[in-house]
């Protein structure tokens, strides 16, 4: 295990090195500025770029007004990054001449690389072997570039790029797909946001997200990150990237697509790749910090409130209204993504019944009335009487049209938000674009429906929570293996002689009675009740056929299980290798326990309630290795079922944190020891703060 | 129980009438058009509204260039309809000269009524004798009035018709909150989707919400009816109005406030009242086909597909996009909401094949590439390709930007949803204002973002089959009794005596032996095993004091547990029944039946998993009686555990048609036996298509 600041490696000045090129040539740049290949000098032209600008197009002198140049190596200036829109099968050589003239960087546009088959795969692996064998680096291929809002420097044809202005802002964004970095950058320009680095990566021959990452989290002017992603090769960079961004506080709200069935299907389909278990991207996403929504609004509305800092500490709304129903509404919505509307404190209450008519008796959600929304002196006051309520953590403050008091309204607000010390969101249905940027600028983030707010109010704080826990989340101290070559699944006689080497989970005592002989005199150390279960290495799942016999009580018994057990592995017709009897072990709580390495994401574990219950409506955590005991306690603390573990109604109950300390103890054993590939463990059975594997399922790999 | 045909009453006239008015007098009608009383006539004046108009004013000859009349009794001519905006005091002494002078309906702007406390209440009261008295109609108080865009009359003073046109649409709104009714108008104005009629109800004192919908489903423009409610008193007119609209293929569309704790004690501390259980709206709106949304927005999105005929008759999606990213986003969003992505037929991939670049695998969701979407000729073929599908149900096309090509793009689309047989929805991020017109012009609905685009889809086919099902639901035959005066809770053995007489659910054989007996004499008709239960009416929860002993299994056991329950009886110094002795009875299934008459909603039937696992996450359904067997075996098929019924794991199956036969049939004896107030049998045991009650406790109100 490393910590984090031990391993971050000096990744990121690649990157930002493109992002800041002070000289760029555009390969095949064309006269015509709507050609994809005449967009970039368009853009750059048109935007001011300060730096350097070399088109290159052999046929012409003069591109755009540009003096052109028949080739990369004709330059004869030193070119920090060059661009190139060619046709696939002439990418390779360009990248190699650019590499002879000194060329640092490269962006691809191109397609016809992995995403078109065996032929486009090799020829993008050869761009691979370029970058990395000459030291350079190449962005794509088959990507929409980038784009850094304070140099003006646009390597990118994105038509999103085309008329809004260049605003800077401190959202940044790295995207798999161009069409959806697009999209955000089209919303975002014309929100008024703006941006500070764009960043398409597209096919990932060399610069990879996590770098992207890591150039965002050194990049002063980016503070909150969004992330479009479909499939990360290099997860431990990825994770390290995600951790840096917790630690510099940077929010990184992500969308992962493929989380359902068909939607993973559709991906493999589009990006020729198997994403892998989209269940160990949410847990790698949460791991280290970074959120996971499932729309592009959802991402910009929740960085909204990081953006305008109107992220509040905790999820306590105090809800101003104009109208009752509203108010409610925004109750109803709160309470179901678990914020609060807590009731004001007799202090508060008393500050605002001035405020209002006599006969509304004031309360959180508070209905402001006609009296104050008509009355500037009146919203200072009853924001104020709110903001001082030390039970709040917000001010949700809900408007619709009035639009004939808009500006007096704004204004009012834009005073309070300088004075008062919580932050301020807005609900304003129908307002109009100037009220919306007026309030923006005061630093209060608008939302046109109550929805919306409250999923973003939700997702912020559940950010800063994340990326809080992040910072001391472990990584693993290498890359994943990859899948082992073979495969043999242990008898759990077998499994179980294995597992005795560690001290972590305890093990039902027992013994193995070899075919044709006599379970008495093996077992006599053995109490009843017994357990007896027929062991083969073709039998895996032995209570399926009758190979398992619990709570035998005597003797005669034993010896009755025992022969019928042999006669079933006799008519199975499989080698046997005996009967295993174990003492049974009373319990008061049942849970089923998985390890495994993940040939993507390395080792993992799952953690689920056990029984037929979690058939019937599973109840599992799954989380990526390293695991302290504290994210252990966690993922049982975060089971549906956590309650029955605490003791609920009249059941014993656990000691949680003594059993967490067990399985993490477990899970460093099962990461230290590489010839296995899998354990489980069903049921791990528990009582107190004891815990037995009372039947497992190892696996070997080599 | 009344079918619905028989129990339509002609309720829709008066309502009608008003919307119709031909003739409208404004009391206190203001010479300044930006003042409550002085908007309607601007309104109605700028709107060219076709009937008459009378200010009345006595201080003013003239109002806003019209002849002004001193008193409504002044006028000399028939008024329809008469606008009240005076003090709250005002209201009565005008209505009572409006009725004298002959005017059939009223409009009262006015607050100041029960939403102020015990003296409005009153004042509110009074207006409501004076309407049913004097057969005319009230709207409001407190209220924002009405508008109909067909006729030009706007009997409000929402700003939100002050600026945008009236444009006509198949759209109208009930709504009890003013504020939530303007928001409704101004964002359905100016998104160009145009509405029918518009009726802001207020405190109801006489035209209530059921009465407004009754309005729209007689009003031929009105196709869709959106509902905004808080609190709704007389429940049998709306559910009866509910099923006309459903009968009249009207989908409602309806946002409930108070769902959450928060929100509910916020909409009491507003209404002035407790709208009651929010399980039994959800279980209103539901029964008779009105779907539940939770914000404006997801109304008018769902919406949106019916006003422009895009609802699909099923759930199954054909993909279209322009970026692979967001095709796999689409899949992602659908499979959450239950929508699907099926393969598509291979003729319909034959036909794709053509028109995809070579390296490209037709697929669902279907990755458009640059060359489709440059080429019309591309688009209108693979539009054709896949809507002859017969395994899809509606197109969803995804577009993004694409600003210079809109015209051509959005030309090839209205001419496919002309020829094509299935529903087109466009998701267009970032679509110029302009595209949109365009498209929904040529029926095509368009959504800005993902998950709005699927959460209308799904709320749209849902409100569908709600309503499908809901044309045969029963009524009840009278309204609700109220709550009782007393209500008396009886002890296991006097339930079940009572419970004896219905035939729909089993109960064991048992014998009550009354204190200082022997049990032997008297049980000898019972079979071991069998329960004791210790019978007092002070006790109700007997198990928690150690009341109950199971499994007994001899007459010494027996005399035992009598004697130990008398004990337990004695020490609790209550008056004792005795010890109810029960045969015991194998069952499989454990449910939990609960009958009670709610004041508000009438008799409801609520069932459940039973047994530990519902406390710890409650797997509960409730419904309105009359329920009949169908309807009650949808409720055990909706519960989340119903797999198990189903024989999960081996466990023997329920027959689950015959149980819901038996509950129906125990429903309609609760609903004959007036002076049960509540049953709640818990367990109510199951095997195959047997049902018994375990255990009973009824509750007789007087």
């Amino acid at each position: 295990m490393t910590e984090f600041q031990a391993s971050t490696p000096a990744l990121t000045s690649r990157l930002s090195a493109v992002l800041n090129a002070r000289s760029v040539a555009i390969v095949g740049a064309s006269a015509d500025p709507g050609k994809i290949t005449g967009r970039p000098l368009a853009y750059m032209l048109a935007r001011g770029y300060a730096g350097k600008l070399y088109p290159v197009n052999p046929s012409r002198s003069e591109v755009q007004g540009q003096r052109s140049y028949p080739s990369l190596s004709a330059i004869g200036e030193p070119v920090d990054l060059a661009i190139i829109g060619t046709g696939a099968e002439q990418v390779e050589s360009v990248i190699a001449e650019g590499i002879a003239a000194g060329v640092k960087a490269f962006v691809v546009f191109s397609s016809g690389f992995a995403e078109t088959g065996d032929e486009g795969r090799a020829l993008q692996r050869r761009l691979s072997v370029l970058a990395r064998a000459n030291s350079v680096a190449i962005l794509g291929p088959n990507c929409l570039g980038l784009a850094n809002s304070a140099t003006g420097l646009i390597a990118s044809f994105t038509t999103a790029l085309e008329e809004t202005p260049l605003k800077r802002g401190g959202f940044s964004l790295v995207s798999q797909s161009g069409a959806l970095g697009a999209y955000w950058l089209d919303i975002v320009l014309r929100s008024g946001l703006g941006f500070s680095q764009w960043i398409s990566t597209g096919n990932e021959c060399d610069v990879d997200a996590a770098e992207a990452i890591d150039c965002l989290v050194d990049d002063p002017q980016t503070r909150v990150i969004g992330l479009y992603i479909e499939d990360i090769h290099d997860t431990l960079a990825f994770r390290r990237a995600l951790q840096r961004a917790a630690a510099a506080n940077k929010p990184v709200i992500a969308i992962k697509s493929g989380r359902s069935q068909a939607g993973a299907q559709a991906a493999a389909s589009h990006t020729g790749a198997l994403a892998g278990d989209d269940a160990l991207y949410d847990a790698c996403l949460l791991q280290y910090g970074a959120l996971r929504v499932d729309s592009l609004s959802a991402m910009i509305d929740a960085a909204r409130l990081f953006l305008f800092d109107s992220v509040p500490p905790g999820p306590r709304l105090a809800v101003m209204s104009v109208s009752g129903g509203a108010g409610v509404l925004i109750a109803d919505e709160a309470e179901a993504l678990r914020l609060t509307v807590p009731a004001f404190t007799d202090t508060t209450l008393r500050s605002l019944a001035p405020v209002l008519p006599s006969f509304m008796r004031p309360a959180n959600p508070l209905d402001l009335t006609g009296n104050v929304v008509q009355n500037t002196a009146s919203i200072s006051q009853a924001l104020q009487a709110v903001a001082d309520d030390p039970g709040i953590d917000v001010i949700v403050l809900f408007v619709g049209m009035m639009h004939s008091i808009a500006s007096a309204f704004t204004d009012a607000l834009a005073a309070a938000r300088q004075r008062i010390h919580r932050p301020i969101v807005v609900i304003w249905m129908g307002a109009m674009e100037s009220t919306v940027a007026t309030l923006e600028a005061a630093r209060i983030p608008v939302f046109l429906d109550i929805p919306q707010a409250m999923q973003a109010l939700a997702t912020a704080i559940r950010v800063d929570a994340l990326q809080r826990a992040a910072r001391t989340a472990s990584l693993p101290s290498k890359r994943p293996a990859g899948a082992a070559a073979t495969r043999r699944v242990l008898t759990e006689w077998d499994g179980k002689q294995l597992l005795r080497t560690q001290q972590a989970v305890g093990l039902p005592e027992g013994v193995l009675v070899p075919p044709a002989t006599s379970a008495k005199p093996l077992t006599k150390s053995l109490n009843y009740p017994v357990a007896a279960k027929l062991q083969a290495s073709a039998l895996t799942h032995k209570s399926d056929v009758g190979g398992v016999v619990l709570r035998i009580g005597s003797d005669e018994a034993l010896a009755d299980a025992v022969d019928r057990l042999n006669a079933v592995g006799r008519a199975l017709q499989v080698e046997l290798q005996g009967v295993l009897v174990e003492q049974m072990i009373p319990f008061d709580h049942e849970l089923l326990l998985g390890l495994r390495r993940d040939p993507r994401f390395g080792e993992v574990l799952t953690l689920a309630r056990g029984g037929v219950e979690v058939e019937l409506d599973a109840d599992a955590l799954t989380r990526l290795l390293p695991l302290d005991a504290a994210q252990v306690e966690a993922m049982l603390r975060g089971l549906r079922s956590a309650r029955l573990l605490d003791g609920f109604r009249g059941r014993p109950a656990a000691d949680i944190p003594a059993v967490a300390r067990r399985i993490a103890k477990l899970c460093d054993w099962f990461l230290a020891n590489e010839a296995l590939e899998e354990i489980e463990i069903n049921p791990l059975a528990v009582r107190g703060s004891d815990v037995w594997a009372l039947d497992a399922l190892v696996t070997q790999g080599a």
